[in-house]
């Protein structure tokens, strides 16, 4: 055996190992369109944690499974006693998702051990690979619900109460599937966090770049807006004396999107439902209600995107008399990356050669929960235009290998290989 | 008896009478929340249709009942030769619809008839009263059916194959409740035609104005309009590479709305159905369908609201290099009155010192059809809060009596009165 230490520069993984991995897992649950249904806690679940547990356990990993059926699959160090350098997604998929969400950061992870193994390296952190129970939120709410009880973000208890439209618990259904474990959740120590993971948008394609070196994860402001003004006969009704709650709607839709112009580079603004009421043709609408999503790179910048469309609000409603409201219903705080993972990151791909760019997460991942806990980073890879959550999903083999070597050496970075 | 043609000026119908005789009538198919639901030809339109006619042949009519189920209630004149001066609307109603849309036209004309008979008046012309057979359209489609067959709009036997959502047929139905008569629809001249109604908008109340003289019924052009975009994650795509539908068609319907503002003073433009693709709260829509509805007093001022939304459509198409779809779905060409006809119903108006102004009818009523064919009117009354097609629609008793006195006037000016 070679002295592990004078070749880790050389280290690759093994592209088509990981490849083949990802097409097997794909197998369960695998639709007619190319995609994947593997509803957190299903039987098909259940199928794809017993192949990726046997895959760690045949890696010489160990295997321990939390109460919210989070599993860690563990390598050990030569410094058992320091924290483990981890990385890690999730398996379950959406109803009509892709092969590639969630199940790639795992099997990346698995990946970076095999090769490891491959060249018998040893490092003194251990390496953890995690899969996080239903980050999806399809099947359950809430979303990122393993990596969230994990981090505290809500109770183990709240988790479990939650319900499937059939009516099914999340407990339940833990036990059910095998997969409720006795470790408390978030009794486990962590010394850094990468996650690997498709971009599920259009940036790095658009750039023709290869590495994204996430910077961070924006932060999200939801609201519902209802505009409530007179219904009336399309007809017979005059503009003048006309209360139409679209037009005035329309205007504030308009300006959700102004306001993101307006906080560039990352502020995003998006109306994605509408409803307006009675939704009839010669009807002037007496009631439209809608969605405002605001996100920026910054709590500040998100604070003043809310501040921005506040006062719209306020001066539309000055101008027309008519009752508009504005509820945030959900607010996620932006989540900057580690300063030194995401060096860690950009170093590994500036040494491996491939092009790469800073960029944000405008999405949320396990990661962001890990964050809190952790110093973390995330490591991006283009995915054809830019689609997720789709049966379409699709991701080119050569940025699949790319993101996990990539992955590999910023892991290696901070769990030293022992030389 | 006095000499009829010398106290003619001084002629009143009795409000009460007329008051009466429409609670009656609203009592059959009356809802709990003083609505009525009476649809076309259904068990509820034949008594209807029974009461009317049982109380015309009590008034001394004759009754005449077309193919299509309209009825055609006679007072004979002098001068049997003559064309009918005829009035009328309809007694169907939506099915949560008021006591007075349509059923105040019908029941005004036999309360004129009524009047004509407490004073021994008789006029050269024959006077008629019409009710026209599901003008509402509710169950069954095309609206104003029975007008629409009379004027030769469309065929006999297109409105006889029309079936409600159970799949009854229009010429079922009317042979089940026995209404399906003799006559070819069309073969009955008449010499000149009124029709009161309520307003169905906001613009007599809002000038606290007695009476509306009506000069024409607006031109109208339903389209529907598409906006294709590109579906995507709300929180990874920048706002540079979004293909925004619903940013895209809202700015289309905010220029319906500034196009009916730039063709004063009846120029109406309103978007009342909005479908948003996938319509999920952080997903850019990908597709947006919505309605268009432009109206205006002649067809010329029609077509170039027309022109505009084409042409603005034009040019968002070029400026977002998205594909953007303007179908016309329907289009009703504008409906002037004769000018004898809203000339008489002025007259009528200011003689009996009632406040007057002239308006537009933004909505279609069976008189757009007899236009066509006779010396046309009408007569609006104001109605609370402009409401219609609604259970709480509702008509001052006072109001209710003074259109019932312009109609008396209006039509014995035409049928002249027996000196």
């Amino acid at each position: 055996m070679t002295n592990p230490a004078s070749t880790v520069g050389d280290l690759r993984v093994n592209g088509e190992r990981l490849w083949a991995s990802l097409m097997e897992l794909a197998q369960i649950g695998a639709t007619d369109k190319g995609g994947v249904c593997r509803l957190a806690l299903s039987d098909l679940d259940k199928q794809g944690r017993d192949l990726v547990t046997r895959w760690a356990r045949e890696a010489g990993m160990t295997v321990t499974i939390d109460k919210i059926g989070n599993g860690f699959l563990r390598r050990e160090g030569t410094d058992p006693s320091l924290p483990p350098i981890m990385t890690g997604s999730h398996i379950d998929t959406q109803p009509t998702g892709g092969k590639f969400d969630g199940n790639y950061g795992v099997l990346a992870g698995i990946e970076v051990v095999r090769t490891l193994n491959d060249r018998g390296i040893r490092t003194e952190a251990p390496i953890e690979v995690a899969f996080w129970t239903n980050e999806e939120g399809s099947r359950f709410v809430p979303v990122m619900m393993g990596s969230g009880v994990f981090a505290k973000a809500f109770t183990l208890e709240t988790a479990y109460a939650a319900t499937d439209t059939a009516g099914k618990t999340v407990k339940g259904e833990l036990e059910r599937i095998g997969y409720i474990g006795d470790e408390e959740p978030g009794a486990h120590p962590i010394g850094g966090y990468f996650e690997t993971h498709i971009e599920q948008g259009p940036v790095l394609e658009d750039h023709g770049v290869t590495i994204g070196v996430v910077t961070g994860v924006l932060g999200i402001r939801w609201y519902d807006c209802v505009v409530t003004g007179m219904e009336a006969h399309a007809g017979p009704t005059p503009m003048a004396l006309r209360k139409d709650a679209l037009q005035v709607a329309t205007r504030i839709m308009q300006e959700v999107v102004a306001i993101a112009h307006r906080h560039p580079p990352h502020g995003r603004g998006t109306v994605g439902m509408v409803q307006v009421h009675p939704n009839s043709r010669n009807v002037i609408p007496g009631r439209v209600k809608f969605s405002i999503d605001l996100r920026n790179a910054t709590d500040a910048l998100a604070d003043a995107m809310d501040a921005d469309i506040r006062a719209f609000i306020d001066k539309t409603r000055q101008e027309t008399n008519l009752p508009i409201t504005l509820e945030l219903v959900s607010s996620y705080p932006a989540q900057p990356f580690h300063d030194e993972c995401v060096a860690a990151v950009a170093r590994a791909a500036a040494t491996l050669g491939h092009s790469n760019m800073p960029v944000v997460s405008g999405a949320g991942h396990d990661a962001v929960y890990m964050a809190r806990l952790a110093p973390a980073g995330m490591i991006f890879i283009p995915c054809k235009d830019g689609i997720s959550h789709n049966e379409i999903e699709d991701a080119k083999p050569e940025h699949i290998t790319a993101g996990c070597n990539v992955l590999l050496h910023a892991m290696l970075e901070r769990a030293k290989v022992v030389g």
